[in-house]
């Protein structure tokens, strides 16, 4: 037989065990070597073989891990719908269902799906209190001191140093630290925007920026958002000249886990320029990704300095330690005077805890290992979802972060569903909290970033039953 | 000799020793038994005698300490002036002035009299960083986790404990913790007021509000205050009807260290609660009394909920920290869901040491060693400031706190001096930068929370000279 030959049939021999299902997503594929073995084929051939795969989207490699079952392979279920906000439509303050949910986060005997943060077990958190103790002993008198209102130095140092994907465009001096994430975003809506002003976001959006905005007497836009391409740029051209901000997540938004294409966030750096409206960019989730290489933000396209790219590490290492930080391009004095007269300083010992870490703790390694466990947790999912919930519900395909967006049938209100998935020990953050118009009631968020093991599985299908059983 | 003579005899000769100076502003007067023994006479007539001294305000008595020379013995300068700011004075903002400070208060080589905190020797350290090693073992994986927005529940019980001197009005969950005190008087304004708004304040006033004020658009009247007791509440009755919040350091203000009456205190209340303006008031330096019991804040007299009290530990443990609390009357849920907003939360390891520290580490022994340390350096202060600065310098009598106020003979520019005092290694806190009117450019602010020792002397004796040369 003809190499060509030999590598077709024997693809076609994966193929068809992919599409039966012996073979499901994110099952890891036998090595190179193996195959080889196997069939009596050269390394070549065995190459081949997985690359005729990867081209028809049957299989992925995973970098230093080898061939995965890709999601397209056997992807059952329909994307979510690009949202379509109707900007007339009168406007619901979700507050009170929020309010709910979040008194629903603290119980210990409910499933939470709901939750924003990873579960403690994704998270080294021995390695960072034996560090607060060796950190605490060196800081000596100043653990107790007033450190300056930028932030703290080694932090600000190694977060530039980790910023890799930025090319050594910025240093440690381009930054400001902040308590938390929502901080930074706090503290840049503050530097440029009024009472009255209106900023651009995405639909559906993290529903601490909708409160945030009314709290701070903002406008909002919400614009339609595509699950697997995020926001609409073309849709906020025809309204950038009402827009004093626009406020998004680039990479693996949440919810929805949209990634901007490099093309996209060029041409939105450019456009934004161009009107002179500042981005805030919330890179939260940046380091979680599932692909080869971790996506660009916009920051990188940003000459004129009107990017304001905040970041952080409760999603990654430690949400309660309240760190965050922001490179505010051309805001950066009015940032760091805002930082000084609403807060004075942050203490030092968890930025330097967080820069010990970086630089000696094996940062890199747990990035690389909750990214993995993220991945394959994405995948068991859907899987899971697509075989327990109604064959109707429509799935994100998120390639990155740890949040899915599931779009269920017309008739379910989430929201309305809640208490009784609650009395069910389940919990999930409904649809409608994502935004101020009255949609979404069909849609919920899930969180994947949990310890995948029997109990939650069982957890899943069970909600998947109570879907079901809701129709 | 009657016992009567007797007592006046000796409290004469003692009366004659504080005049000529032999005794000292500050300095420990025999015991009541050593007298007893020196003149012999009985242990009564020895009392007597001290009342007697006593009522004359010649010397005072300190818990659990013995009797001491009294500042009113011997005082030779004057009061500074009752503040009368001109309302209709131009506007200057200090900014740059701020600044300037600001940037000399990192270098090691300058004595640091223009600090805004105590020095790191006053400070229990050790202990705290005991405790923060302690406290990280106990957390475990709660030290990641992310605390409900109201702040940590151990820390809110400590801190209604220690709020004695509210005789058990307030309870745990009438208190919401902040990132620092200036945090809390940030979210008091936030919740209470909107750009364009008017608030009153004390003259000279703390400059962190004014910088505060304008940066969210608040307008600011300066009220005239007393260097003895705080505002003029009349003055401020004039206007209540342009101010839609009222601002102030009620104990021991910042910079003069006023001490408001307890019956301006209740007037105060009852007058904003008829106006129905909320009154923020910083209680930061509360505990820094020097006489028999700490002063009671406004909130005491607070029946409608309109007082917001902030306080903190920035000024008694651990400025670093950033640890600040307000109990927010009726604005409570508003605090607490603008907290959630802009930060979150807070971690829980420093508020749990705080806890740890208030309920075990001795924190009541911390404070009266504190306090004793202050009084005795506020007299010695006065005294050289008396021998060594021009003999028209005029100065403040603060009751607690560590700040005195210092007017200086008219010709004197003390913002103008300033980099002339930093080339002789001395910096001082500008009167110009409490206020935002064109005024107190002959006033300075001296920190006196410093270790009291030859070279601390020295510093304070070259800048007495530095002013007489600049005459």
């Amino acid at each position: 037989m003809s190499r060509e030959v030999l590598y077709h049939k024997i693809a076609k021999i994966i193929e068809a065990q992919i599409l039966s299902g012996t073979l499901r997503i994110g099952d890891k594929l036998p090595s190179l070597r193996s195959v080889q073995k196997i069939h009596g084929i050269s390394l070549n051939t065995a190459k081949q073989t997985f690359l005729e795969l990867e081209s028809k989207s049957l299989i992925e490699s995973r970098a230093r891990s080898g061939y995965y079952v890709s999601i397209s392979s056997q992807r059952k279920l329909a994307l979510p719908s690009i949202s379509k906000p109707d900007l007339t439509a009168k406007e619901k303050n979700p507050d009170e269902l929020i309010n709910k949910i979040y008194e629903s986060l603290n119980r210990k005997d409910i499933r939470q799906f709901s939750l924003g943060i990873p579960d403690d077990s994704l998270l080294p958190i021995a390695k960072l209190n034996k560090s607060v103790i060796k950190i605490t002993r060196d800081l000596g008198n100043k653990g107790v001191e007033i450190e300056p209102a930028q932030g703290n130095e080694n932090f600000r140092r190694s977060i530039a140093k980790w910023a890799l994907v930025l090319e050594g465009k910025l240093t440690g001096d381009d930054f400001v630290t902040t308590p938390g994430t929502m901080n930074a975003i706090f503290n840049c809506l503050t530097a440029v925007t009024k009472s009255g002003d209106t900023i651009a976001v995405e639909s559906p959006v993290y529903f601490g920026i909708l409160q945030l905005a009314k709290s701070m007497g903002l406008n909002v836009i919400e614009l339609p958002t595509d699950p697997v391409f995020g926001v609409d740029i073309d849709a906020l051209k025809k309204i950038i000249h009402k827009v004093n901000a626009v406020c998004l997540v680039s990479n693996f938004n949440n919810p929805m886990g949209s990634l901007m294409p490099d093309t996209t966030k060029r041409r939105l750096v450019e456009m934004l320029t161009f009107y002179n409206v500042p981005l805030i960019e919330d890179d939260l989730f940046g380091n979680l990704y599932f692909g080869a290489s971790r996506p660009k933000p916009c920051k990188v396209y940003d000459e004129a300095g009107i990017v304001m790219w905040c970041g952080g590490i409760s999603k990654t290492l430690a949400p309660g330690y309240r760190i965050g930080w922001v490179a505010p391009g051309k805001f950066k004095n009015k940032i760091i005077s805002q930082k000084l007269l609403q807060t004075v300083s942050m203490p030092s010992l968890y930025q330097e805890v967080i820069a010990d870490f970086m630089e000696f703790g094996g940062y890199d390694q747990h990035l690389r290992k909750l990214r993995q466990t993220l991945h394959t947790n994405c995948l068991k999912y859907q899987c899971t979802i697509e075989d327990h919930f109604p064959a109707n519900t429509k799935i994100s395909q998120p390639q990155g972060g740890f949040f899915l967006w599931l779009e269920l049938d017309e008739r379910i209100d989430t929201a309305e569903l809640y208490d009784l998935a609650i009395e069910q020990k389940l919990s999930f953050a409904p649809g409608r909290m994502f935004t101020q118009h009255d949609q979404f009631n069909n849609c919920m968020r899930l969180n994947f970033a949990l310890q995948w093991d029997d109990n939650l599985e069982n957890d899943l299908r069970r909600l998947g039953q109570f879907f079901k059983k809701a129709l």
